[in-house]
Parts: structure tokens; C-alpha cells; sequence
């Protein structure tokens, strides 16, 4: 089975971080490709680049041309998903909401521990409108920028771990998913911490693309997720428009 | 006042209409200016439409030069509006919310009418997201294509009065808000058949606009909508990168 | 345009207070006319006074002999906007309603501010029936009586400022609507300290009865607010039955 | 145990059919009072006059002199009932949400019938505000007119029995809640009907005050119904102040 | 009238307790026959111990011979009280259910405070599924382990009235719902503490059964309650099979 | 990997139909091992036999000696699942809720169709307490008895399609659960004639406990799946203290 991991950002860094908790978690027989988009922010950190994101992911896999059996969104609440779902048959699992999944199938509440804090509203936002946020205890956030994460990423993880800890001990929380990728031994950390499942959404996501695959199911074509009437659009696919030479702002 | 209309469509045609609805609900004071991204589809139909329609209006708002008060996202449900708020500081009302928050002043309960049924998911969506759904009886559809709308006007006009007229005698709706812009006497035709108060979004959204503009209010910067730190995104904005020219799909 | 601001207490100094705010917000074309009731609680503080207080404005309205395009009901979440919008076809909007209704369209989540703790509990309510409570965030009252507002206006500002800190900080509003008018001051004090917005409901519920004026819209009549059959009704209009030097409690 | 039980309507004819129906329900050692407002609508059948009735019945309550033991609200969905319970220590119980609380305790589901469709929306409101919503299958409401009804009683109670009927097998309710005071036969005539319990508000109601007083529970007064401040009202109590021979409208 | 009270622990001691707080609430005419399973956990701490006491409760109540006109399911949000509905046509009132019930009726809100911290989420659950949970401030716990209850009964009784203190100072709950049952004195300390009124559940369902007996309402059979089938279940009633003086775990 | 896949009926030709169908679904190295309840009912139909069927449920699992990575509950929303995770560590899954999150994965929206009306209940309250009932468009019901399905199964299986075609075209509903086990050729039919993904729960139930396995994810342990303290339970395991030969009702 080959499993399309498709980073949100245009960090090619962290593409390969996530390539990396993609096979780490994936089943034997399952090949993972991982895509970054053409354009974007290196980062998403906002609604706005969340949508250019949404855009550079359909864009990635419109234009891949070879084969694959399922898509993993590798972005924490990010936008797209479904914008995908119309344009292809195969599955496409979202990571904020495989996370939420797996979640309440070994705890009764899951909180999600993410930097930064406004990135909360987009992992909130996520869960209710994926219908995934009754169980949801808590969307926490640490205040930290990206900027001090990147400086100090110690202080990161304890961080985090503080907020997990507030999570289970406050919200009662009984799993914790991690809204934020790619911090070696950060689940280990939670997890001999806390005494807490720790849910990786890449992880999750993979082994829910090869279940549905395995049980032959591909994305509802009746109702939302039907393909949407051919036409010309303007520009599209902008990876074939753009110039990225050109000028910035 | 200086109000930035921005269609979520490619369509000149549509723009001109969706400027007159403006005009013709301003107040006196306003000066309407009708926008249209720079790429993207004629008229958005589904959710990958949807997003990048989301990122051609921030590109357009973003790339305008002038000054203006307020903007209008003339899209009913379409995505974006919080993207466009983390941006700038102006207000910013979508055309689907605007028609909610008016249809619960006038009316107990509201429903929404629109084309084609994939719609009716997306605003649905919205007003969940936007936490307005609470006194919305029933988002209705029609089930004509666009095709044949574009066909059979009068056809698609008795088709949109007949889904009103079910939402008002079975749904117990009071207000109509109309999901589809630009069907000339069709809101005329609703009241009379109905004896309802039919809403449009465009000229709903304007007067929204033109009151917060009134009471100095601007979008809150402190949470969601706080402006993005500044990076270098690749690509952006698109319209300064494209080669419109260029190969399509 | 003539709009009706009605308070709901019957201090003649509060309505002098509430039709500043009016006048301060209104467009330069409207003009306002304060009214109050014939009878009533100087000051309304609980239910039982808000239900009489509800009767009591609309009692002053259908007494009203003169032209107006629409009525603002001014009492902070009480009781009476849908029975008068059962006796007249002009728009009806009520401040707190108004408030919530402008704090969604300029902020993601809002917390209400407000004096005494019990009246906490009449604008949840309102909300809640209103269908515009999701967004909120809390509604947070200081614990001071009347009194002590009284006797120390800087001591009840500065508590209501430290509630609005606890309402952005803690429950992440990011805009504030005050619950309770005529402080001087008050808005620009809490903005300058949070750096947020903040709606008075007076204000935002006149530009709304402009903006649907100006949309030419009125309650719609074929559900809830259609009106009621005629009747005789027993003391009623009750300001024409009363004789108010009469036995007192 | 002495009971008031208080009809929200003018009419004697219907307050004496409410005091045989309380009686009917009682306790052995439980004395009905049937009282009425001194004022108000004959039959209230919109929000204005419920407001109306509301201010009513707290006006008969606190200006009557003798002793009792609790207060039954007897008007289906009407207000005040939160205003009364600020007012005095004893429990209050309204007709609406004791059917509600009855039918779930004896039924997975249930459906209020009632006339006239403008009804249901104060019966959903009630239901709502009062947190008893959620076990509500429907709301259903005849479509006669009052007139209708005193015309043609049987036309009347079989388009009830016909709503039942609709309530049991469309929208799956198990209990019928009957949402109009006194129709002799008609709760017999249902069950033999549909095979379903029929709850009458009144006796429900009479039941759980008698309950209330047997467990020595009085409405609490921390919160929302604590007592308000004493101050002189205008007007208060209306029923001292008017003069019921002087002019109608 | 007679009411069998079944306690859902198989501790003699327990269901002596509960049958004095069940008299000690009844009114004159009732007769209480307090029972207990043949099986399952001495006190009933968890999930599984309660689907253990649902089972053991039907079997009880089933295999009891003598008249009976209601039944108590004396087991604060255990299981099995639609199960034994489906069994038998006389009412059953489950005891926390029956809490709520009657804090709704005095105040705008409830708590209910219980131990240990595992029996909350049984509560939540319980008061969800009732459909009665939306005015419930918080459900509580005290996090002692039953050994230290037992140990220390005076400290587990204050740490209970801590609860309940944080629960109307916190969580701004009018009422509180003992969920923990047999502390003598604990219900006249925290209303004394607290000033707050305070429902044992046993009394509340007790009073309430003798309600619905003299509404002669009796539990649905249209619907979720019909009653099964009859068949031939393997080792049932489990009572008549079980040889308790076989192998233990 | 080894799978337990336990029936809730005491059915041996069920328990053969479900682990064919479990095997056909499963993962090249999972093997799975089919059980049932040592009691209880053939079929299970109500919610009495369901609490019956958790205790034979629990009790087959705790008494099983083998080794085993994880279990599926294979009963179509009966209960049980909670109590069974408080006693082991390795995952636990129900087919219902594997159902509604597999369709969530491939649909904005499901709806699930079971056999007779009363089992919808029991799914309508198992996805509303797994919070999984937000994306549920509705429970669909044949109003077949278990006798007429035995006698005509054809009838049957065309019933159950006219479901779920009202489940795609009134409720739109985009990918159809199935409730009811072991119709051999029904998945398929359902596909061709309507176009939607079907699920059957408990192949989506083996492919999520594989994941979870594959993922090292247990249930947690710090809240409500917390292991109950260990004690002596009067006459547990039943099936260890059960005379089955001994008398019947």
C-alpha cells in the first residue's frame, strides 16, 4: 500500500521529520511518500497561511502523478481536507482529527496540547465541525512563540508538559494528543510523566488510511464530497503558473 | 465610508451584479468597490473551489492599494473571512453570516435556500462554525445543476419559491435567507408569495459593515484574529507570481 | 428616521443617560426619542422586576402616538422583545441581543460584563434563547450591590475592568460587551487597559435598527410574532387604568 | 398542605376547571386555592399577554393573606415563573415543565400537542430555557384558531388526538404532554387511542409541589432567585393601583 | 401504596441505611420493602461492578412474589433502570435521576458532589443520556478512596461540604445533589454551611414514585420500554442457577 | 496479532457468522478468536438482555486464559465496553462506535440502519454517550420483528435497502452503517443500488484494534477505565458459579 504524508508546510525539514513518524508507525507492507507544497509558508501558523496551505496540499496532489492508495493531511487542524476529498476517490485522513479518533478509542476524554495559542481556535474549530469535540476536554495551548520554541526547545517540552499535566490533573483528561510536530521523546516524556496515552496524529492517521484500505473503503461520492463539475479555472494548478523567482512582498 | 465588495467568483458578470445589490442596499454615504480575485474558479461550486477562492480574495484585499473601510466577502459560505481578519484591521462581513444575524432580528427562526444541494453542506458548516446555527430551521436546496439553471431561469426561480414555501409551511421558518445571489425579483417574488421577510446577504452585509464602521469598531487583535508575525511565504501573493498565460490543466 | 429607545427602568436620569448613548451612536440622519415607563422599578435588578418592566415598555410603546421606524429595547438582557414584536410590524432590537450580535462579527468570542451577579444569570438566559450564545465565552458579573456602586463609582469601574481582564485572559473573549450602562468612560478605560474591543449595547442596537430600516425590513408575521387576535383585555393599556398617587406597598 | 394553584388566565370559567383538575390529582390531605389575576387576557395566547399574565399572577400571590404551602403556575409555557420563586420561599412548579419532568420518568421521549401552532414556540422556549428540552421528540401544534375551538370541540380534540397520533408514530414520542387546559375526556380518549401515558400539567404540577414540601425543599435563594432588594416600585402592586372601570382601549 | 427500594450493593448494612433514609422521606401511606441483589459487589465503585448490580437488580425485582406498586433503583447513576422498565409496567425511579429532577424544580442550577473522582464520570454519563444535565453547574468529587472514608468519616464529610462549597462559589450551583449516600447529618451541614438546599436522591425518588402512582401514570410500552419477547434466556434468572458457595476469583 | 471477537448473544451459529466475517476483514497476521457468553440471551433485543449480555460479555473475557493484543465487542451498541476496559489493559472496541468512526472518516454524514425500531434507541444512546453522534443523520429502523426476518429474509434485506435508500435521499445521509449482523450479500446490494460506502462494525471494529496495537496504544488508566480496586464480588465470575442445568422460569 502506498500512503501520500502530505506536510502542510514548505519546510523540507519538516517534511522529513514527518516522513519519519509516518513510517515509524506505519505497517510493514505500507510505503510512505511524503509531499510538501509547491508555495506557502515554511510554518503555518494562522488561518490565513492555512488556507494558502489548503490550497499547496490539493494543488501537490492534483499534480502527483503516480499511483498511491490513501492521503494523510499532515497539518494539526489545518484547512483542506475536504477540498480534497471532492477531488479524489481515495481516502484522505486529516491529523488533528485521527488523533481525536484514536483518542476516544482507549479514553473516555482526550485534551490536545498545542503551541501556539492561537492555534487553539483552529484545532477547536477543527473538532466541531469533524463532530470529534463531545469528548474533548481541553484545546490547550503554551504561550510560547515559535520564535523561544526554536531557542529553547527545553523549555518547549516543559512546557508542554506542563500543560498535558494541567490537562489530565484539571480538565481530567484522559489521553493527550499532540498538536505539535516532531519533538523527539516528547511522548515518552508525557507518558512516563503522566501515566497517559500520548497520540501522535501522523502516527494515527497512517494506521487509519491503511484500515480503510484494507476494508476497501473509499470517500462517499453522494452528497459533499461528490466531484465537482469539470471546468477551466483560472490559474489552476498554480504550481504550473507560478513563477516563484519572481517577486515578493 | 469606502466598502471593498469582494465576489469570491472569477466572473466579471457576477462582480457587476453583486456591485448593484451593494449600491442599491448602501446608504448614502457608502461608496461601494466591487473586487474579484485574480484567479480561481468562474463560480465556486464545492469546497477545493472554496479555498481558493479564500486565498484569491486575501490576495486581492491584501494587493489593493487604496484605502477603504471595511470589506464585504461576497460569498455565501464560502471560507476565508477569518484569514482576511488576521490580515487587517477593517471589518470584515461575510455575505452568509450577515443574512443570519438579520434574519434573527426580524424573525424567530430563518432558513436558507440555495443551489445546488452540495451547498447547503458548506453553509451549514458556516453557520455552525460561526455559532449561528441555533435558530436555523433548515438550510434547503434545490437539486438543479447549474446547467440548467443557467438554462431555465424562470424554472430555477419556481424551483428556489418552492423550497421556500416548504421551509416556511413545514420547517416553520419566518425569514428567508437567500443562498444565491443575483436572480433579479426574486426576493420581490418570495414576499409576496410568502408573506415572509427574504434577506439578501450582499446588501445585509454592507449595512452591517457600515454600522460597525459607525460605532468604530474593528476587528479584535488580542486571539484568533491577531495579525500573523511577519515571514516570507513562498509565493505570495500569488497574483505577483502568476503567469496566467501559462499551462492549464 | 425616528427610532424609539425605550428604557426598561423608570429613572428619568438612566433614560437621559441611555438616549446620550443613542445619540452618540446614531447616524446623522436619525433621530431619537427616549422614552420609559408609566410605572415600574426605578431600576431594574430580577426577574419579577424585569417582567413588569417588560409590560411596562410595552405598555408606553402602544401608547405612543406619534410616527417611528423602529424601537430599541432598552434593558440588558430583560424580558419583552417578542411580545412586542407581536403588537407592531417596525423593527425590535434589544441591546444585549445587539451587542452579542456585534461582538460576533468583530471577534471569535466574546464575554459579557456585568453588575450584579444575578443579573449574570437574565443575559445567559437571553443568549441562550436567542441562539447567540455559542461565541460566548462567559458572562462574568462583579459581586458589588447596588449600593456600593452607588457610593463608589471608581471602585465598581475598576472591578468591572478587573472582570473584563479575567474574561480575555482566562476565558480568551476576545471582545467585551458591557452589561451594564452609563459609566462614563468605561469603554475607552477597558479598551486602553485590554486592548480590545468593547460594545455598548445602546449604541450597536441603534446602527442595527438603521441598518434594517435602511433594508427595508420589519418583523416578519407569519410565526411567533404574527399579532395576536383582538380582544378586550382586562386593565390593559395598563398606563390608562392606573392612579398612581393611589396605596403603595 | 395548602396549594395555590394559579390560573394565568382571566377567565373564572377556566380557573374552575383547573381547580377540579388539581383537585382531582391531589393528595388526600391537600387543599387546592384557585386564584386568577385581577387583570389581564380572558385566554393568553401570545407572548404580550403572557407577559402580562406574568406580572398577574405575582400580583395575585403577594397580595395574597393567607397561608400556603406551595404555587402551581398553571399556564402552559407562560412566564413568571422564575420572578414568583424570587419572591417568595415556597416551591413554585409550572404546568409545562411538570408534564416534561413526569414524561420522563415514565418515557424514553415525549411530545407536547397543543393549540395553537404560535403556542409551540413558547412551549420550546420554556422547554429549552429550562434545560428539559433534550428528551422533547416534538412540539405539535393544531392549526385552529380559538374561535375554531369553542365552535367545535370534537373537531377540536380529534385534531389533537390526530397530532398525538402523528407525535407517537412520526416523531417516535412516548408520552403525550397535552398542552391545553381542560378538555374533559381528552386524556382517556388518547391513551385509549394510542396506548400511551398522557400527562395533564395541572396534576402533574400538584404532585411534585406536594413532593417538594414532603422533602422540605424550598427554592433555593443564593442565586438566581434570592430576594431582590426591597425598594418602592411604581405602581406595585397593580391590582391596588387600578382602576378596572375606567377606560379600555 | 408499596415501594420497593433496591439498593444496587449487596451490603446488608447499605440497604438498611437506605431503607431508613427511604421511610424517613415517605409519605404516611407508603410502605418501603428494602432490597438488595443476590450478587454482585458489596459497594459498587465502577462500570463493570455496576452492569454486574443492573443485572442483579432485574434479577431481584423480578423474582420478587408480593405486590407492588413502584420501584426506587437505589444506586446513584448505576445501571439498569431501562432494562428494568422493559421488564415491568410500575414506575422506576433511579435515584439520581431523581435528584436532578427535584433540584430543577428549586433552583436555576445543581451540583452534585459524590466520591470517589471515578464515580463522576458514571453521574455525567447518567444525567447526559437522561437528558438532564444542562442545568448542572459541575459534578464533584472528593478524591478519597473508600478505605479513607471509612477510616476518617469526619474527614470525608468535610471534604464533601468542600465540594460543595466550591460547587456554589465556583461553579455557581443553587442546589447541591448528594451522590453519595448515608452520611447522617451531612444534608443538614451543608445547608447550614452553605445555605444552599440539599437533595438526597433516595427521598427525591420516593416522593416522586408515589407522584406518578397517584397520576396513575405507568412506564410506556410503545417504545424503548416495550416490553421483550418472551424467550427461554440461558441462566436466567441468574439467582435460581447460581451456587454462591462455589469457587471464588 | 491475536484478536478476541466477542459475540453478545449466546448464539454459536452468530458467533460463526461474526468471526467470518471479523477473518474476512482482518490483516493478513491477526488472528482472530471468536467467543460468546457462557448465559444470556440467543439474541439479543432489549436493554435488559443487552446489561445481561455485558456481564456474559465481561465475564467470557476475564475468564479466558489465553493470551490476546486486544478485543471487539460484538454486539451493535450493546453495553459493556466501559467496563470491560476498566478490567484489562489491551484496547477494546465496540463495533457501533468503530462503525460511526470509520464512516466519519470517509463521509461528511451516516446514518445507521438496524432491525427492529427498539435497537435504534439502544444506538442512539451508544453514539450519544461516545460522543460519535454529532455527524449521525439518523437511526433508521425496520419495523420487522425478529420472526418475520427468520421467515423471509429477502423481505428483509429489501427492507433494510428501502432504509438506508431513505437514509441517503431524506436524511442525506453519505455512507449507510450497518446494525445488524450477518446478512450475507447486503453490504454489496446496498453499494450497488445507492452509490454510498457501507459499514459493517465489526470489520471496521478489527481494523481499529489492529491500529491501535500497531500504534502501542492501550486504554488509559487515570480516569474512568482506571482497574477497579480488587475485592471479593459475590458470585463472580458467574459462569464459574452458574448450574445451567438448574431450574428455568
Amino acid at each position: 500500500m502506498r500512503v501520500l504524508v502530505v506536510n502542510v508546510n514548505t519546510s523540507a525539514s519538516m517534511t522529513a521529520t514527518i516522513a519519519r513518524a509516518a513510517r515509524r508507525n506505519a505497517s510493514a507492507g505500507t510505503e510512505i511518500v511524503a509531499l510538501q507544497p509547491a508555495f506557502g509558508a515554511e510554518g503555518v501558523d494562522c488561518a490565513f497561511e492555512s488556507y494558502l496551505a489548503a490550497v499547496g496540499v490539493i494543488d501537490r496532489v492534483v499534480t502527483y502523478r503516480e499511483r498511491y492508495d490513501a492521503v494523510v493531511l499532515a497539518g494539526f487542524g489545518e484547512h483542506g481536507r475536504d477540498g480534497l476529498q471532492e477531488l479524489i476517490d481515495a481516502p484522505v485522513v486529516e491529523i488533528c482529527e485521527a488523533a481525536a479518533h484514536a483518542a476516544m478509542m482507549v479514553g473516555r476524554t482526550y485534551s490536545v496540547v498545542t503551541t501556539p495559542r492561537r492555534s487553539a481556535a483552529a484545532v477547536e474549530d477543527r473538532l466541531r465541525l469533524a463532530g470529534l469535540d463531545q469528548r474533548c476536554a481541553s484545546v490547550r495551548a503554551t504561550d510560547l512563540g515559535t520564535a523561544e520554541i526554536d531557542r529553547d526547545p527545553v523549555l518547549a517540552m516543559e512546557a508542554i508538559i506542563g500543560e498535558a499535566r494541567l490537562a489530565v490533573e484539571e480538565d481530567h483528561a484522559e489521553v493527550i494528543c499532540l498538536g505539535c510536530a516532531g519533538m523527539a521523546g516528547l511522548e515518552e516524556a508525557i507518558t512516563e510523566s503522566l501515566g497517559v496515552p500520548v497520540i501522535d496524529g501522523v502516527g494515527a492517521a497512517v494506521r487509519f488510511v491503511e484500515a480503510l484500505v484494507g476494508l476497501n473503503l473509499r470517500t462517499s461520492k453522494v452528497g459533499a464530497y461528490a466531484p465537482p463539475e469539470r471546468k477551466e479555472i483560472m490559474g489552476w494548478p498554480l504550481s504550473h503558473h507560478l513563477q516563484l523567482g519572481g517577486p515578493h512582498r
